[in-house]
């Protein structure tokens, strides 16, 4: 194997040092009087510190063992032929479920406490055991989820086999949700009332879309893979945009107003008080719901924060489907379970917008080669688009297409000169996309336009989700 | 490699062709007019039965998946060298989880049937949150053992680091059992009384008393293992008595009595009338908790009778830490929700004298090999016992604990004929205490005294639990 071309990234020992009574003081900081007003909130943040520091010392201890167990493969986009341990992510996955199962009895500290110290009164304090439904639930579903991704990195499991997978993990949630008497009213967007009137019950359709959400944020983050850092670049972008969003809604101890009306919206946006937290006008049940979401992403930062010193380019470890799997489902769960899946649905713009480009390419239209990561050049350490290649002539659907999509400047096409057939296509990714646009650049380049991309969605879904909803939604939309 | 000495078994397809229907028929029954009394238990019986099937196709089917991930072995005890596929318990671990979450609605169908058929009444009928959490917890618990056994198969994770694994699993069975307002009382026996009085209350040491549970029964089957079908033969035969158990406290269509008084007891058993069953005495409670249990123990049989047929002797799959991890975890999970730990444990009495045998190698008294499976003579095809040598001489602790066990017929011991120093001592395993008192025997042999043994043991319980249980503890035990 000879010298290795990337060494281990150094850990500084004095993290380590410093972190811990960090972690420690947020965990122990709810039972110290006087109590704060969201405790759980303070132990979940010391344990997410925790997770943090153990994925980023578990991830290069555990390479050995991965490299042992045939879990390593080569970069691609690399000069050198170091092996790189693969499928990582289920480290990040155990950490973080093994946090989330730790964290449960703190998640319900505030019904221990009420049971001891309220032991008068004739109505008894029932545990609060929809909220432990949706926990465990939740953790349920992301554990499948990320057994699946792990199962798919060590057997390589065909994309048939796995596709219904989400929708078997899914269906925890869709009991908990179900037992609920799930409320499956949408709201109609103004402009189609005329015809639907101003609810409509999906009914069981309801179920599908959540069935499908699950698929869809599973395997979103998955197909937009192939460069250093990008899957967990994603992840952990999309989970700092629902933190921001999940923030709005709780009580803070200080008062400011954030200036929606110049995005156009009629309210005023007034974030402080206890309890009476901007978005959630007073509602306990919305300070829950975000609650439970950040009890969930914060965990998840942490996991990516920690995995991505090591994933960052030049990688010394990648991701494997597991990571892409877990995040994915963890985004689902809590855009289901705390109710805001379409403003979820908004964070995953490139995601969306990848998918719909793709579309050509999975469903068969468009020859699809095994890997679509664009293409090395050696000599620069450039990247440039990688290209499908039409053996045979493509039909009439597949050249109007492609040349709508060039038209649109998605893609760059090659014809032939004499018939005006298309002989090659740029691969339909985002990544290809941004290489046709920019011109070709290095792979650590490619995954920084990425996550601004990534960044600049995560804006424009709160433009959408606070400014423009007012024109399409009256009232308060919760 | 040459021709395969062991080529897979092979399989019916008039199996398929038969029980497909048979399953379909059970699966749909609770939607036919009448309905039966208990139909989740008739879908369970059908999921079951896909369970089986599945296990038993899909066993040999990805045999060449294992192969190409690592994972597989050679056979020890054998003259040949063929790789058998490794830790395909796995595969049982998965279509587990899956037949039981999707038997989830199946088992909560009377929730859905009485929201429709009472919307009038001021009553709300309210969903069974409290069951679903038990259902769920139960679930997490059992695929958290799976996971672990499963990263053990891949990474081999030294067993220091995974010990307190089955205590992390068991955090949402704790949580539940806390939600219930758990009863930490423990009924004390008879003879006891005069110090303690009649009911004892553990408080937080019940909660130690249920991790001890799961961190035994988990790691009780692992350690009784090295044979073929050992390990899915002691679950199987665990399994069916925990079914046994369970039916006891059905409400069956028949009437019937238990002659309990020839063993002793002071009560008649009788079986029968519905929800009115013998042991249940009408309490719905009782009847629900034996349900959850049998919901969760008959996916167990089928999916350990599918597997045992590929991995009995001579074997052409091994189960892996896999199947011990997560049937050793789903027994202790039904003991602790269903309310009959002890009752399990009068059934874990091999992995009990197993394990107390073990002591002296574990806690380091005696050496311990790596592998303390009997030893393989090529020649007669016989397995005799194993033996621990001592290159330095004994302590007098250990010399003390062996001569103990020699006098009890538990092992065989070599002395030095000079100094009276023990030289070796066969491997404290029950099974080579098989071989010790029954002599050498052939691997299948021993497997099915291994079984016998559990058997008699299950025979034992019901003795020990329905017959003397009235001498040390009065009226009835629930």
């Amino acid at each position: 194997m000879g010298h290795p071309a990337v060494a281990p990234r150094r850990l500084p020992t004095v993290l380590l040092g410093g972190l811990l009574p960090v972690a420690g003081w947020f965990i122990l900081r709810p039972f110290l009087d006087p109590v704060p007003p969201l405790p759980g909130l303070y132990t979940s943040f010391g344990f997410s510190i925790l997770a943090f520091l153990a994925v980023l010392y578990l991830v290069p201890a555990v390479k050995s063992n991965f490299v042992k167990a045939n879990l390593y493969g080569k970069d691609l986009l690399k000069i050198y032929d170091d092996l790189i341990p693969e499928s990582q992510g289920v480290v990040c996955a155990a950490v973080y479920i093994l946090t989330l199962v730790c964290f449960i009895p703190f998640a319900f500290s505030d019904a221990f406490v009420s049971t001891k110290t309220k032991p008068e009164g004739i109505s008894i304090n029932e545990f609060p055991l929809y909220r432990l439904s949706v926990y465990l639930s939740s953790i349920l579903s992301i554990l499948i989820a990320a057994i699946l991704g792990f199962l798919d990195d060590v057997f390589d499991i065909r994309w048939r086999h796995k596709l219904p997978i989400p929708i078997i993990a899914s269906i925890p949630l869709l009991m908990v949700y179900f037992a609920e008497r799930g409320n499956t009213n949408v709201v109609v967007p103004l402009p189609l009332r005329f015809m639907l009137g101003s609810l409509v019950n999906l009914g069981p359709l309801y179920y599908v879309y959540i069935s499908l959400l699950s698929t869809f944020s599973t395997n979103g983050i998955n197909i937009l893979a192939g460069i250093n850092a990008s899957e967990v670049g994603q992840a952990l972008i999309i989970a700092l945009s629902v933190i921001v969003n999940d923030l709005l809604y709780l009580p803070f101890p200080i008062d400011f107003r954030i200036p929606v009306h110049l995005l156009g919206s009629q309210m005023e946006v007034e974030v402080g008080g206890v309890w009476s937290a901007g978005m959630s006008y007073g509602s306990r049940e919305l300070v829950e719901r975000h609650l439970f979401s950040l009890y969930f992403m914060m965990p998840l930062v942490a996991v990516c924060l920690g995995f991505i010193y090591h994933n960052w380019y030049p990688a010394r470890a990648f991701p494997g489907d597991t990571l892409c799997y877990f995040t994915g489902m963890t985004f689902a769960v809590v855009g289901i379970q705390a109710h805001y899946s379409k403003t979820l649905l908004l964070f995953f713009l490139p995601q969306v917008f990848n998918f719909l480009l793709s579309c050509p390419q999975l469903f068969g239209l468009v020859p699809c080669p095994r890997h679509r990561i664009p293409r090395f050049d050696r000599d620069t350490n450039l990247l440039h688009p990688s290209k499908a290649k039409f053996i045979t002539p493509p039909s009439g659907l597949t050249t109007f297409v492609i040349r709508v999509f060039s038209a649109l400047g998605l893609v760059k096409m090659t014809t032939d000169p004499k018939t005006g057939s298309i002989l090659e296509v740029t691969n339909l990714t985002i990544l290809n996309f941004f290489l046709v646009r920019l011109g070709p650049m290095t792979e650590k380049r490619l995954v920084q336009v990425l996550m601004c991309s990534q960044f600049a969605g995560s804006i424009l879904a709160f433009v959408v989700r606070y400014g423009l909803a007012s024109i399409v939604y009256d009232g308060d939309r919760r």
